[in-house]
């Protein structure tokens, strides 16, 4: 079955989800700088939302490189961790046009949390596809990035309600943590070439 | 002719229906959970839908490996059942909207009859662009998935107006019988290698 | 320079144009059949201009196989092409809000005229790149095709005024020509091997 | 590491935002020809961001030629430049639709000053990866385009508060200016070989 057509689904599906968020900045009515103003918090969480479906994107593209061969568990594995993406702009709107206010900043980390529960699966989906030997486990070892992020969204979503801007502050460092491309992917890849 | 860019080409379609129907989930004017109550069907209507048009790619996926070459039937009953799919979005955000009252409901399910008579349509334009030895054909053998499909849609469509929520039932269960990858496909593509 | 992505990026930009047309297809207020009485129009438009997009997509797939070179002329007259057909969701959307009316029609047979012309620019881009022996040339021949379309086009904006829908009808009697897809080229890429 | 998946990914985000903007050409109320007058600076600004993104695409398409390998920086300033470009459907939204009036007109030159600043990095990211004997280092030379497209935005955005047609002047000027395609990175590809 072909990884071609796999990625190059998930790669649509992404490019469309980060370009259907700028839809939530509409066009303000009026022409001055001032007109702009009530988009600002819009604007900064469109920013945050295109660097993590950024990030998705490329720990996705790296994933998917060791990936072998495309088994029934792995697309819907795929297809599951789409669907909560494909959240993100919904969130992002949400919590943008509210201006970071509490319930929207905690949901804005729900679905993050369950983003990341979903790119958790798809990685233990593709390891099981490969076997005792398998490369992406070796390439992923014990994950810490991996392991504290879920730690950090339910903090951040517990923090939400008293202090919503720590919740943030909060996204922006998990944001910052995967910036970093993975070498662990690279360099065992290159270990095995 | 290009098979490939007859994949690239329907991906392209399917990933854009797919993200299009989260846009039916609109930003809420409130900032408390309260906001996000009617929008909970909403919700599930779009959760039930992102499974069927992935069940669709998935199947079209499987499908389009065993083409050979693209002719003309194959490529208009390809974009027919494209038609169909694109209808989705559009009944699910009537369905969704309206708690799953009947006629949404019944109409839902007038969609997903054409489109499962389109991809029908579309496996016997590929069956007969492989003449007399069609892998196609074998593969799918008596295909009792794609006859009982429509016979519960037309049960689901009949009850919508008296129990509507059987209809739905009945939409989750054909979904659930899809959820499965198709083997039939893979045993015949693995046998002929 | 990549005719794979030339090709990749037309069918990016066709893939969502066919498919940003059915968000003209507004979730109705109300839940009766009848509140989906108003759409028929809409839907109509939908149709007719899906089966030209489709009409696009598939003759470009065609001319597209005998280019050997992306020359620069081809890639602006390419984009030129996309430019018109992005309007035709706009001409539908407006046909069908009011009721095929005679300037919206007229209007809608305007930008087909348009991306015909397009189209055939396009296609003396490509014979251009191809030096004196050029395929395309060979395999297009005296066009009648291509050449009647436009007079057609012109007679429906002249009659739309009087009689919109007899315009309908020459929108409709086009499409029906170009269904059947252009053996002409397939002949002559046979012919070449 | 994929340069394919880059050029599919950034070839999807390039064709959604080039249809997205399609969009703002919202259909009117009225069914006579006085019903599109107040479109037609709408229209001409899509005309004009139309011919941007092109000239983006095809700019960016060159420019991937010549890419070897896919590092960090070079995926980042790819996400980065497709960031700036996603704002162009808003600007040239907001511009249309108030008649190309002061701070809307210098906000649409702003971000083409910013994607211009972000082509720039991803120039030189490429060239990094490239090590000392860069073959785009070689092909850009001097860069007289890419060095006074920036000085002649700035011009347009201190002009628009004054004289805001001259700013648009500026712009189409900028975009002719690019609309000739860049031989200079065919001629370095056409003399390694």
């Amino acid at each position: 079955m072909g990884k071609g057509r796999l990625e190059a689904f998930s790669d649509g599906v992404i490019a469309i989800l980060i370009t259907i968020m700028v839809l939530e900045l509409k066009v303000p009515v009026g022409r001055s700088l001032d007109a702009l103003t009530p988009l600002i918090p819009v604007f900064l969480s469109y920013v945050l939302s295109f660097v993590y479906v950024g990030i998705y994107w490329n720990n996705h593209h790296h994933m998917l490189h060791t990936l072998e061969k495309v088994t029934g568990p792995v697309l819907w594995a795929n297809l599951h961790l789409l669907f909560w993406i494909s959240l993100i702009p919904f969130t992002t709107g949400w919590m943008g046009a509210n201006h970071f206010a509490p319930v929207p900043t905690a949901l804005y980390g729900g679905v993050l949390f369950m983003a990341g529960a979903a790119y958790f699966l798809l990685e233990q989906a593709i390891i099981a596809s490969q076997g005792p030997h398998s490369l992406l486990k070796k390439a992923v070892g014990d994950d810490w990035k991996g392991k504290s992020s879920p730690v950090i969204y339910l903090v951040a979503i517990a923090a939400a309600s008293k202090a919503p801007w720590l919740a943030q502050a909060l996204y922006v460092s998990v944001a910052l943590l995967w910036l970093v491309p993975d070498r662990r992917i690279e360099r065992a890849l290159a270990a095995r070439r």
